[in-house]
């Protein structure tokens, strides 16, 4: 089967009078036939899964269950691995990133969500803390600024479910273009992908990304940097970034993460 | 073919009156028939590569050669691809894991390498940085001392020859246990491998670490962690990380990474 879609948002999400990003992703899991486990671990507030659950119940699912992985130890236990296993979505609410990683991170619930994901269709969304943590390089936390700075960033282990790109959330809201850059100086081997609020980042089997929402996504390809300071900059210096390749794309873009090439929507 | 070995070495390897390291990693590319590529990026002397070259040809390889990437644009060029593909191993010298990083990240000559090492049996060895950068996810920098503080590593990512460990050196004599703890509490899904000097891990291709040299390897494994408050630790707070196991391996001890036990030296 092919792999799910891995879908991270740039957090606040419209929840209620278009909430076109949840409703393509309730599409995408069957609709009316669609079951959702939403997992709140990122968030300190109790009220954070239920409201997720009466949305999802809202938009016509089947089923939407919370999967309340609060400690390790809940993350190795089989009553919740079987909801996992019955899903045919996952949603990661938001809050902090590190509650993510540190509570999911090397636990039998994580291995089966990207077994499933990887081979058994099984849709993954997330997001702001619940987006971050999709990939395998995950920004923890960072400084504002459009400038790239040596120690402006805190790169940890995430989730793994994209190895090709970086994801930044509430991207224009808090000016995050400086620490995106820098995560990339490090490496030029990843694409940066920085999503405004209200706006998500549908990844097919193909790699293949598409535009959702109300805001912008800022794609930055660092895979022809001829030349970055990284190496030599101090913790506060400005860092010099040569030759990267960035693209701003709106509902229906499109940018294909193995060619590394941008699209403008389909015409209807 | 079988993936060939991946081999960090902690610093400062014996290179003259016992060199075990080096001469174990000259027999397996081949002994009278090696032929060595060495990547001098990580260093700022110019007389690194060529001393290498110097020592591997007193070990009676076929060829040592020395392919100066020190720009991205050299890591493009046809003419050093081409000792790439030739090579039975590839020896990444000490110096500045960030160098490595900026230089090879993304570009034709890694993707080459990452190829030949998993599909064609090349060996691929790196000393001090050129261990740190041989992992998924690479410790760039960070404090001393052996209480792990929040803010004290910073994570970049690496070359990606294995995405089940990172890896530190110089560890005892630098006193980098902290350090290596707070970068597996992020996400306790990696396995820590603390390298002394004269000091490697011959990961084989079916994840089994053997130990060689003089010092001892300090294998960290967080998988059974219960807790940890790297979350809601402040920057410069000791973070709690609790149910770590741990072993020291000297040489011939051996750690399968796959199943996470560790066994002693074989008996002769």
């Amino acid at each position: 089967m092919a792999r799910g879609f891995v879908i991270p948002i740039g957090g606040a999400e419209e929840k209620f009078r278009d909430p076109a990003i949840l409703k393509r992703f309730v599409d995408l899991c069957g609709g009316r036939a669609a079951r959702i486990a939403i997992i709140p671990t990122a968030s300190r507030l109790v009220s954070t899964g239920p409201r997720y659950r009466r949305i999802f119940e809202g938009l016509g699912v089947a089923t939407a269950a919370v999967v309340p992985f609060f400690d390790r130890e809940d993350c190795t236990q089989e009553r919740w691995l079987a909801e996992l296993r019955l899903a045919t979505g996952v949603f990661l609410t938001g809050g902090n990133q590190l509650r993510l990683s540190t509570t999911l991170g090397g636990t039998p619930a994580i291995r089966l969500l990207r077994h499933r994901n990887h081979d058994d269709g099984l849709h993954i969304a997330g997001t702001s803390a619940g987006a971050a943590i999709l990939s395998e390089h995950m920004i923890a936390y960072g400084d504002e600024g459009g400038t790239p700075h040596a120690a402006m960033v805190t790169l940890a282990p995430g989730l793994g479910f994209t190895e090709r790109a970086i994801i930044d959330q509430h991207f224009r809201q808090r000016d995050r273009l400086g620490r995106l850059l820098t995560a990339l100086a490090y490496n030029p081997s990843k694409i940066g992908i920085g999503l405004d609020e209200d706006t998500a980042a549908f990844i097919d089997a193909d790699e293949m990304l598409t535009v959702r929402g109300s805001g912008a996504i800022t794609v930055v390809d660092p895979t022809e940097v001829s030349y970055t300071s990284m190496d030599s900059a101090n913790p506060n210096d400005p860092v010099s970034v040569l030759g990267v390749r960035l693209h701003v794309l709106a509902a229906g873009g499109r940018f294909d993460l193995r060619g590394l090439k941008a699209f403008p929507p389909e015409r209807g």
